[in-house]
C-alpha cells in the first residue's frame, strides 16, 4: 500500500474513534491546538521561513509569498479561528426530522460525521489550521493536501496540530498531511474510494476541474465565481451604482465578486455614464451596443466566460430580462447571480429563471459568503447542486443517518 | 455531438423550462400521462411480447422474463403509480430555512429541482414510469437507460409518456430514453458533465459499481444490502427470532433482507436452535461457533461479503457488541443494520458505532423502505453519505439556491 493510501485508512479508523466523540471533548482538543500552535510558534515560522526562502529563489511573484508568508499575528489568527469554531454549534447529533410511525415505530434523521474528508488547497498555510479545525469539530477525520510551495509550513503546523489534538483526547491520525508534493499523491487521494469519503479542492479553477474529472473519490466543486449584475428597466439607478461598485471593487480577488454586468436597454444611457464613472479604475469589456455609450475594451466570448478575479468587468446591453437570464444561463459558473429592480414581477421572474447557488435581489454578489449567511464558519461555496450549494458551513460537512426504534416490529 | 449527448443537450434546455412550472401543471401531466398509458395499452404490451419473445429465444431465464414481462394489470398499475405521485406535495419552492440577517437583509434556502436526472436501471419496464414520475413531479428532466432486453417496451412506455407531458404542457424533451443499447451509449451518459446533473444506477451491485467508478457526472449509490441483524446478550430472543425471521424471509430478493446474523455468545447456545427452527428453508452459512451449535455450511469471507439475495444467511458468535461492531465496519455495506437487545446502554452503543444508512433497535431492517417512512414514493435507497442517504424521495431529488432580498445593500 502506498503512502497515500496508508495514510488515509489510518484516517479511516481514526474516523471511526472520532464520531462518537461529544462536543465537549472536540471543543477541549480545538483550544488545546490553538494554544499550541501559539505556543510553538518558533518552529512553525522557522519551516515557513524556509518555504518563502525556497519561493524567493524560484522567483516566486511577490504577491503570492505575500500569501505563503507567515508571521506571529498570522499565527496567532490561525489559532483565533480554532477558538472560534470551538465555540460554535455541534452539527453531530442533531435531529433533522422525525416522526412516529403509524405502526409505532418511532424515526430520527440523525447528523452525523461524513467521515474523512480530504482537502485539497493552494498557497496559505493558514487553510491548514482552518480546515482541520472544521473538520474535526464535525467529527470527520481531516486528510490535507496543501501545495508543494507551503509543505514544509504544512508539515510543521501539521505536527503541532496533531499532537495536541491526540493529547487531549482525539484519536490518532485524525488530522494527517498527505504525503508528498507531486501530482502522484494528488492522484493516488482522489483514487482513495472506500476510505475517504469526500475531496473538497479548495482553489483554482484549473485544480477543481482536474479534481472533479478524475476523482473517484465523490467532490464537492468549490468557489469558481463568475458571478453577473443584471440592473433592470425597474432599476433604481443610484442603487445599481452601489450594487455594481461594490460587487466589483469592494474585494476583486474573491469568487463572489461580479465579472460582469447587464444592462437593461431602456436604461442603458442613463446607467451606464453613471456606473463608468463610479467605477474608477475597472477595465470594462464591452459589447457593441455598451461601447456605443462608454468607452471600453471590445468584448469577446472569452470576456463573458472569464472570472477574471480582477479590476475587470465584462457590459452588455440587453433588450428583455430574459435576454438576460439567457446569457446567464449560458456563461455564468451557477455561483450568484444579482437583479436590481423595483419591480416585483422582474424580480420574481429572475428568482425562478436563474439556476445558481444564490440569488439576490437589490443586494450585492458579494453577500454569499458563509460569514454574512451567519454561519459562524465556512469551508467553502459549493456551485454543484448535490449535498451542499452555496456556502458551506459545519452543518454541511456532515451526513445522516437513520435511526429506528421499535418494540420486536417485523413487516411480516 | 453523438445521439446521446444530444438528447442530453435537449433535456438540459427542457429541464430549464420546466423548473419554475407550478405544481398544478406538473400533476396534470402526471394525470395524463398515467391516462394516456392505459389508453395506449395495446401498443405498450405490443412492443412488450417482442423483448419477451426475444429474451425467450436468447434462453433467458423464466424468473427474469417474468420480470420483463407487461400485463394489462401491470400497466395499470403504472398508471396509478403515477397517480399516487401526482398526489403527494412538491417538493419544489419548500423554504428549508430562512432568517433576517441584522443588516435586514431576508435569507430563504429553497428547494430547487436538480435540472436533468439520469436514471440507469435493469430489466423491469414498470421503473420507466415510475423513475419518470418521480423526476417530473420534482421538477427534473429526465434521462432513462433501461436494459437492453426491454428496449422495445421502454421506447413504446416512454412515447406515450412524452407525447402526454408535452400535450400537458410540460416542455419537449422533458422526458426521453437514452438512444442504444451497447454500452457506449451509458459511457456517453457517464461522460455527460455539465448536461446531466445526477445519475442513479438502479439494480445489481455490478452495475452500480461501473457507473461509480467510471461516471464523470455526479452519482447516488443505491441499494447495495449487506444488512446485519445483530442478537445482544440482552435480547428477548422471542422478539429476536421474529425479527430475524422477518429480515431473512419476509421478501429475500430485496436489499432491505438481512444476509448477515451475528449472536451475543452469552445467548448464542439458547438463541441459534430456535432460529435454526424457525428459519425453515435457510442454508445458514456458520462460523465455527455457531456451527457447534446448529448445522450449517462453513462460513467463507466471502459469506461474510455476500449479499445473498436468497435463502441463505451467514451466522456467527461473537464476545462483544463491540466485536459485532467490528465486524459490521469491516463487512457492511452501509444500508441497514439492526440489534435485538433490551438493554439501554447497547442500544445506545451500537446506534453510535455503526456507520449506515439505517439504524434499527428491535426493529427489522426490512423497514429501511421510502413507504414505510411515509414518502409517499421512493426512487431508491441512498448506501452513499453525500446529499441523500437512505430511502430517498421526491425532495431528494432537489438542490436548494439561497435567495436573497435587499434594498440596495452593499458590504463596503
Amino acid at each position: 500500500m502506498s503512502d497515500v493510501l496508508e495514510v488515509a485508512r489510518r484516517a479511516r479508523t481514526a474516523a471511526a474513534a472520532l464520531a462518537p466523540l461529544p462536543r465537549s471533548t472536540k471543543d477541549a482538543a480545538l483550544e488545546a491546538m490553538a494554544d499550541a500552535l501559539v505556543a510553538r510558534s518558533a518552529e512553525i515560522l522557522e519551516a515557513n521561513a524556509l518555504d518563502v526562502e525556497a519561493g524567493r529563489e524560484a522567483g516566486t511573484a511577490e504577491s503570492l509569498l505575500d500569501r505563503l508568508a507567515l508571521t506571529p499575528a498570522r499565527v496567532e489568527a490561525m489559532a483565533d479561528g480554532l477558538r472560534h469554531v470551538a465555540g460554535l454549534p455541534d452539527p453531530v447529533g442533531e435531529v433533522v426530522r422525525g416522526s412516529a410511525l403509524p405502526n409505532g415505530l418511532e424515526v430520527r434523521q440523525v447528523r452525523v460525521p461524513l467521515g474523512v474528508v480530504g482537502i485539497i488547497y493552494e498557497a496559505r498555510p493558514n487553510v491548514t489550521a482552518d480546515a482541520a479545525g472544521l473538520c474535526l469539530k464535525s467529527g470527520n477525520a481531516v486528510l490535507l493536501r496543501g501545495s508543494a510551495s507551503a509543505y514544509r509550513s504544512n508539515t510543521a503546523i501539521v505536527a503541532v496540530l496533531a499532537e495536541a489534538a491526540t493529547a487531549a483526547g482525539l484519536p490518532p491520525d485524525c488530522v494527517a498531511l498527505v504525503p508528498g508534493t507531486d501530482r502522484a499523491s494528488v492522484k493516488e487521494l482522489m483514487s482513495a474510494r472506500g476510505l475517504v469519503d469526500v475531496l473538497i479542492p479548495r482553489g483554482g479553477a484549473g485544480l477543481i476541474e482536474t479534481v472533479v474529472k478524475e476523482s473517484q473519490v465523490p467532490v464537492i466543486e468549490t468557489g469558481v465565481g463568475n458571478c453577473t449584475v443584471y440592473v433592470d428597466a425597474h432599476a433604481d439607478l443610484e442603487k445599481a451604482v452601489a450594487i455594481v461598485v461594490d460587487a466589483k471593487c469592494s474585494r476583486p480577488s474573491v469568487c463572489n465578486a461580479a465579472e460582469t454586468l447587464l444592462v437593461h436597454a431602456d436604461v442603458a444611457e442613463e446607467f451606464l455614464p453613471k456606473a463608468r464613472e463610479a467605477l474608477a479604475g475597472v477595465t470594462l469589456h464591452v459589447d457593441e451596443r455598451a461601447g456605443r455609450i462608454v468607452d471600453g475594451v471590445p468584448a469577446t466570448d472569452e470576456d463573458w466566460a472569464a472570472e477574471y478575479l480582477s479590476l475587470d468587468l465584462a457590459v452588455g446591453v440587453v433588450d428583455t430580462l430574459d435576454d438576460a437570464l439567457t446569457h446567464i444561463r449560458r456563461w455564468s459558473s451557477g455561483h450568484t447571480e444579482a437583479i436590481v429592480t423595483r419591480n416585483l414581477a422582474a424580480s420574481r421572474a429572475f428568482t425562478k429563471g436563474v439556476d445558481s447557488a444564490a440569488v439576490m435581489v437589490n443586494a450585492s454578489t458579494r453577500f454569499t459568503d458563509g460569514g454574512e449567511f451567519g454561519f459562524g464558519a465556512e469551508i467553502g461555496i459549493s456551485t454543484q447542486k448535490l449535498h451542499a450549494r452555496g456556502p458551506m458551513g459545519l452543518p454541511e460537512l456532515t451526513s445522516t443517518t437513520w435511526l429506528v426504534t421499535g418494540d420486536g416490529h417485523v413487516r411480516g
